[in-house]
């Protein structure tokens, strides 16, 4: 479990004037993907909530149906102890300007007090954020994409800043829980590994069957033991595909013997 | 300027079944967005040129053009020298699983040699991959999200990985060019990696050989090919190697033979 300081109900997605309810309906599933739940909307545009944005939202429709809409961004804002507006890399001003990737480095810090409320501002589909409204802003966020082609879609820009405080939300969780990407194959697996001596018996049984089908001369072994020794003990191999393994060479060495 | 090894030219995204054309659009713009270009597509269920793609590519329709159409995963994965599946998180044979991150911070070492392909591999919006499908990735790929609501839209999904590749390229700057962990093993090495086509060759080879010499009962065949793709997958084979192991199945099947 994560530090408790640290609860993505604290995050907050502020949508500025959203012209497309198919964006809306895919910021919200993509927050709910994510464990966020806070949207807010800023004078939108169209009816946030109709066929399209529902379909969109694809069951994040709670999350939809709790959004708040407000007529300015200071009242989104209220409560926010930091405000990161999503943005161009150029603007006339320059700002403090941060990437996805440090937003989330620097999250678990920033919430580090109960108080704490961070909203990410997203602006219009096709104007993005006025220069006023970045200006409310502490820190401008932009998300490195193509220079030829860096518009995002709406949609798309709030999955990938939910997913980075997602990750950081899960690298703050205290040593000690159990988590998978802590096993051999980033998963649970489902048989042991083998030890050193399992891989020695199989080795050695190798070579033998080898031998037996007349693939291997071992007056003549070139480097083809150390070759099949690198390719297996890169793959790890777990107890019950050496069983498998040596089944196969038990197989070959029958087969050769019924000659 | 990143290595020029490293080309998102090289990273190729393969849609298996796709039933929305607007999804098709929206992982097209995702991936211009993130300067990737190489799209492939297999057995969508849908119009892939159609006012829905069109618009929601939203000025990627070049890449929507250019994209391939395969009937078979194998055709599209042809060349790639790793397959990455995108997955949920359990599956009854456990199977090597990386982080979006991992993927993203392996990326610079897999492209390390010119002839490097990566492709990433998304499954129908329903349904997923298949196993047979899975069985065919090197490693698969979970996006951590939400458990009470985890499944992505598959263009938020392709942004999300998309994403993480073009931080990586970006990361991998020209300093530290010939480092040696700029390889898929941590080192430079002697040969270069198997594509998919000679691995699906030499698994074709392996059931042969396994049937003639009695190891492998086709009519009941457990989980025994899935083992094994799993174990040489993992391994990720290089020609020479592939080579040695097709050497060794062909002085089985002899040895069979001359019963």
């Amino acid at each position: 479990m994560p530090a408790s300081t640290f609860s993505l109900d604290r995050l907050r997605i502020v949508l500025v004037g959203t012209s497309h309810p198919g964006n809306i309906g895919g910021a919200a599933r993509a927050m709910k993907n994510m464990g966020l739940s806070d949207l807010v909307l800023v004078t939108p545009r169209c009816d946030v909530h109709c066929s399209e944005s529902i379909s969109r939202a694809s069951g994040a429709d709670e999350i939809l149906a709790a959004a708040r809409v407000h007529d300015t961004l200071d009242a989104a804002l209220g409560d926010a102890t930091l405000a990161v507006g999503a943005s161009a890399r150029s603007r006339t001003l320059p700002w403090p300007m941060i990437t996805p990737r440090q937003l989330g480095e620097g999250l678990s810090a920033e919430m580090g007090h109960e108080s704490a409320r961070v909203a990410l501002v997203f602006g219009r589909e096709d104007t993005g954020l006025t220069n006023a409204e970045l200006q409310r802003c502490h820190r401008h966020v932009h998300i490195p994409t193509n220079p030829d082609f860096s518009s995002l879609n709406l949609a798309a820009a709030v999955q990938v800043l939910a997913y980075e405080c997602r990750q950081a939300w899960l690298a703050s969780a205290p040593n000690g829980t159990d988590r998978e990407d802590d096993a051999p194959f980033g998963t649970e697996w489902d048989s042991p590994l083998a030890d050193h001596a399992d891989l020695e018996r199989f080795f050695e049984h190798m070579e033998r069957a080898l031998i037996a089908i007349d693939f291997h001369d071992p007056d003549n072994p070139r480097q083809l033991m150390a070759r099949l020794r690198r390719l297996y003990l890169r793959a790890r191999p777990d107890r019950m595909e050496i069983n498998i393994l040596r089944g196969i060479l038990t197989a070959m060495e029958k087969s050769a013997r019924n000659r």
